[in-house]
């Protein structure tokens, strides 16, 4: 009795998953078949579903761009809504250095695609706390509850601002940084060993799995 | 003009955390030198502070016994509190074997030292779903918004639980397991890699940092 | 007295592996010298020997094009034999999402190649429980007593099906995902750790392995 | 409707498990509260039901010794059954070296328990083939359609095995060996990477596993 | 002509290594015979030769404690010096928190037996950086131009401290923390990835080689 | 009241940051987005800042080469500088292989655009003494006290100098060689075990963070 | 006093490298610069030296092709001499799959070159036993005294020549395979772990090593 | 035809081994029991068969002590033999700190047992050069043509050694040195990665490896 959409025999649409689980299926593209991934998004447009595409090239866009989902190329995600919603939560977002702007960018777009205003500073990184405090400040005072803290190297962001912020830090580690403890080693081993309590943390470069945690925060 | 408590020179204890952060210093007795620790304890139980001290082994916690704290043996953890929190929060906590018993434990006492109401469901992994599905259903029933979601081995429990309930899902891999993916190694990597949204993780046997996750997220 | 055929210097092709071990000897196409394989698959296929190549990317096959062999595009394999074998096997396939299905479409073919007849379904992670359950509902009502499970990402799926099934569990952890644990070896480590007896492994992304190990089972 | 025998809040045991998956629950010691473990065995042989405790080091065997195990000290595993199981399967066993004795020995008696009778010789390592083809030789004509291969350092013996042995091979790696591959490691890699098809793997020392899978097919 | 002392076969001292290297050799106890070892102490003590040993435990120390060294028995070290070296040096050292102290102190001993003053702050770590700043301004006042700062679990402080002072930061990472990235692992890869430029770093635990490449650089 | 150079919302330059640190803001061209590198560096010329853009690959700094900046292909560093900055400062360079070149660069320009001589030496590997030890005598009777160790492979160079030398040694490991320990880590963790005190050491292929630390202890 | 060709500041040419160590230096073109590449070839065809360039891609190869070099494609590798050298020892090679080709090919030119004849089999690996017993008998009769054994996957092969010959094995691990274990790995740590003791091994792909080291111990 | 010695079932000692490959069976202690490395010893001796036990614990040791075994304490191991072996091979040995001596004594014994004079010294690593060159023109004016060098921590000096002689390095890295690169990790690796052609090496701690392969050569 649940609602499953089989496309063919390589995929089964779970469209109950919303309801269920609170968020929509949302659709990697990494690893699947581009024709799969057209049949897929074809079929849930003609549906009237809302759709969340990420890591999707740029090449493998253009070859359903026809469909009418609005790409963003650094973080190389696609959306679709038929009606956009209304943004009923609030969580605040922090990114360490420029070279993290596109995961931090993937967090916003689908914070904002499930219903969150998206307080945001960007380039506040611990080598200049000069930068960093105020946009703490500014984030306790708007009320924010939830913050997304995404850093790369050594990562060492959410630790910080975990010692000056009362409510849960999501840090998301990013693949910069090279040598040891590059591509976003050390910043995940830092944020599962932060000294301060209170900091969760995803995969690297998962800005989505942050948004989604962060968006069923702020629904309570 | 933060109120520190400084203790002889190797110690600067943080007052204000609790104010500034939500939760107050947590102590990790592991690779404290014993007399330090005691010190510590003795200082903060004079001021009439709240004391949670974890990673405690038996022997350490009988040297400083006299003092008053409560020790739970299986999770190492010692409690102390001038009056008993009122619990206004709800959380859900569920465990994947009976090996992951301490590290449950030690999330349901932080848990519930922070305030927390705790709905506990142990030896549900997902080898056996017939147990499990009714611990979900009962958690989802009572309203629950959080689940603290402890597994070690393969660590599957926390993904198999994010596809059928719409609150955050916390998990916390244990270090149980031999061989290769052993030690928490599998389950950490599960949970990070989890195919559900949802799912945020903390590091191998971190009960205590969940539990204020947790506890964080219930507050509002 | 073993039948060797002998290719120039750098081939010893083992013409008597099949009767010796059961299962004729497969080509791994990568790594080899694109001349060195062009010649081996003419000298076998001019000698009606049947023929499995794996790992051969679309350009390496434009050049044995002409050869006669039946390519596949997606699992990167190619069959030739002389006479269609009969299906006296029967063995069933599950696979976890869609960036699975090139591995699951390489054990079907080599499967059906060795002649098993093929229960399959596609995109039955466990994220989504309701999908995965009638499934497996259906093999068990097929008689099938081995069922080999492909999954990347945190590689749940062979110890929920464990748990479900009173055949043999043949596990192929995917190279699917990123960041920590990624390009399979989450999985892997997660069907190495099952808490499920009954799970027996093979190595990331082979599929070829599992379908002759479940091949020599169902010959029983 | 699935019969679950709940001990206290720790222990929810399956006691479905055979029916739904051809093997009873099997319980590791490892890791558990040796209360909680004398709880479990001391209720289920009330109840009659079969036991196999794996991983139980002696000092919590002597706990729990007057309950009616019988006990092996180098394998560390302990077992119960009211009446004895018929053997009504074959299998064969192989061990590379004397130091991989003990999980050859877990091997054999989990297999036994499960009603196989196991063909078994040791310290049958590559290094000296003079001893290992006669015993490949014996088992063959013993009929036997699957072969257990445990195997520490190098871990080459299923390899050697799978190109004389028209069964399948379970690969046992086992934790023997020092230095850079040690400890199971290179045995588990080589095992994975077999360039002869035909070789499944279980985790390093799993022997239990391995005679669990074997005795699921034998069963056919 | 190099003067080398040498102990029977298995020691040759090098007494010209402090004229050739600015630094006398310092002894590290692990994993040298305790025999050995006293015989070495012995001999330079009887010539007046200036000592450090690293790593000593205490039983091995009862055993050479009649000689006449000076031991510390949290850093494990040990000295020995005919006359009082004058502090002609000005060095910092921070350290985290503390079960960093051990760690700390090793560098502060190793630190003023070479002739430096050590100007020092404890339990100054990230997570309550209104510990941490007037720290910082204390040793700029003091004019000190390097600065060892020894820190655990995610190892941020030196990034932290490197933004806010203009001489040179040693990082030493100690094994604290536990879980992935534990030991000391996360800490050394984050100071390796510092986004701020002027961060070098020694080994885990590596008190003692920070303390003399601080002695190097003050000397200048 | 710190300076800070805001640029649309993914930078914050920071200004205040030579005064502060010693050492100015250094650019990460790897991982940013060539348009907001673009503006950055524009930017900064208007207002005479000084500039160093590193791992700056030829294809993104022709877009942008029209702006002035001087730069080395082989390093992939680009700098500016209104004035040339006089050398008031004195340091050593040795580099192992001619693989190690490029590294070498790129610590030499970065300690020149920071007021540093560099006396250097390349191709003086430990494989042939003979080239090395001149070369070590000719950095003593120039009065250096630090050199910069540039070494892939097995990295041993700064252990060999370092036992003839009576400054401080900074390590820098390059990703050559090929095989386990390839790609520099078998040279990072040379260094790090380096049984020659006065050995510090930066990440792989960090010739930037090797120069400025060797710039902020020469400036003393 | 020792002979050292230098070319412009890059290069340190070791020209007594064969009479002190009884090799020619090897040039490893990989990492290098082409242009300094084609000075060292040109300056050291110009004194008549003999030149063995590994890793030599052939687009690099290309632009130095005037200069009289023979090139081997699949093996990288090019070698030059004013007059041939007898071949005054004897060595043996084999092989594994035909995916070892090249590396044995690097390895066989290699000792040429040293002055070895080398006796050689290709595709002798495990899995087809009756195919490698043929050749260690031939080897034995010929009477070499030390064999290079190349293999990649499991890297067995080592292991069961040590156990059927009486002379040296070197074993040369491939980076061949894939996954868990794959690029060498597997093959590395079965070398290292072999239970035949008379196995040295060096590192993946290192065909040039493993033939100066056989000729070395040949030329005595 | 080949004779093995059967002792009960855990038992095949290949009694043609030094015929067949030049080195009779080294009985590896560890992980064996007692009990059957008792009966293995007790059965060699009664036959005259020549025996080395290695990584024997001293406690293990008193167990067969009343056999006649000749035990060394710091190498852990044994010996027997009826009548004492002529040396009639040279080897040299060379060890580079005191840590590594038990290694070295592993390898000089064995060598010794297989009939080598060994030429040693100890305590002559990399940072020290003038310990270290006088050693090197010793063991060349001697005519030795293979040297055993053992060296732990950063594992340099088989590359040094190897550049100033001109015969076989077999480098032992051994499991000295702490924290990242420690327990012979950067050493085994330094080896791997020489620059120097000509070193091979063995696994970490493995001098009876060493030993063998050295005995190997000499006897040509």
């Amino acid at each position: 009795m649940a609602k499953i959409l089989e496309i063919e025999d390589y995929c089964k649409f779970d469209l109950d998953r919303e309801k269920r689980t609170g968020v929509p299926e949302i659709i990697l593209a990494e690893g699947k078949d581009p024709e799969h991934l057209k049949s897929i998004v074809k079929e849930l447009i003609n549906r009237g579903e809302p759709l969340i595409v990420t890591r999707l090239e740029r090449s493998v866009f253009d070859s359903i761009k026809g469909l009418g989902l609005e790409y963003f190329e650094k973080p190389r995600i696609a959306v679709w809504r038929k009606d956009k919603k209304s943004a009923d939560k609030k969580i605040a977002l922090l990114s360490a250095g420029t070279a993290d702007f596109a995961v931090a960018e993937e967090a916003r777009i689908v914070a904002e695609e499930l219903g969150c205003e998206v307080i945001r500073f960007c380039d506040v990184g611990v080598a200049g706390l000069p930068r960093l405090l105020p946009a703490v400040e500014k984030i306790k005072s708007e009320g924010a509850r939830v913050v997304i803290v995404v850093a790369g190297m050594e990562g060492a962001l959410p630790s910080v601002v975990a010692g000056l912020f009362d409510g849960l830090v999501i840090g998301v580690p990013t693949s910069t940084g090279y040598g040891y403890g590059g591509k976003g080693e050390a910043a995940l081993k830092a944020m599962l060993q932060s000294c301060s309590p209170g900091v969760v943390t995803v995969n690297i470069d998962n800005g989505v799995g942050a948004a989604v945690a962060a968006a069923l925060i702020a629904k309570k």
